[in-house]
């Protein structure tokens, strides 16, 4: 893993939780995003060389309501940058992790995304993260 | 806040999860400590400009044994990086932020640290940390 790619935050109200944070951070927003695919809103601040992204749900069934309903606001998820996703999951696979994403998959900020079940790394839900290629 | 410092994960069992990470960061903790006055046992791992720190409690009154006794293991805290932890301190309060720490108390790996209330930040326990001057 090269570094922290971003922590994943679940709120309830995006444009609430943008004040907070950019309050919080002394940083705006720079980037706001729609991902269809996986139910949320999310927007992005910087902090050094990694982002914190906040993610709210756009509809009821979106994984963001779900956590929500269940744990509360709070942490959803690391993402860790890599150079080459499909051979870190292939690694990581290899090492006996569980992978809920055998392929990757296209999240926010050009990315391409797989996430680790939470119970292969003491409940943390982490996300590799890979720079889409142009 | 200059840049995220380390991310907390709370773990049961501290070799285990040492091992976990060691394999998932592929890279070895470069540090470990016991924070007497916490009832937390810690170990680093460095990725990126970011570290991130196991927690395991030291006795059954440990806030990393309560939090992992109501949620399970899991994140725990974000850590920001600040040049001066005092006037970072005044201005969140001054924004309305609650402190749990009016003043900064000593934490691991050498520095100042003040915690802020996590229903001041959607449900995320944010860790406020200065390099301790010398």
């Amino acid at each position: 893993m090269k570094k922290i790619e971003h922590i994943g935050i679940a709120v309830k109200d995006l444009a609430k939780a943008s004040k907070t944070y950019q309050t919080l951070l002394n940083t705006e927003a720079y980037k706001e995003e729609q991902v269809e695919s996986e139910g949320v809103s999310t927007l992005f601040f910087r902090t050094g060389e990694s982002k914190i992204e906040l993610l709210s749900a756009t509809h009821s069934n979106s994984p963001i309501a779900k956590f929500i309903e269940k744990r509360g606001e709070g942490i959803h998820h690391i993402a860790f940058a890599v150079d080459n996703i499909e051979t870190e999951i292939k690694r990581l696979q290899a090492e006996g992790f569980q992978l809920l994403n055998q392929k990757p998959k296209t999240g926010a900020d050009n990315k391409l995304i797989a996430f680790l079940h939470p119970k292969s790394s003491n409940g943390v839900l982490v996300e590799l993260c890979q720079e889409k290629p142009k």
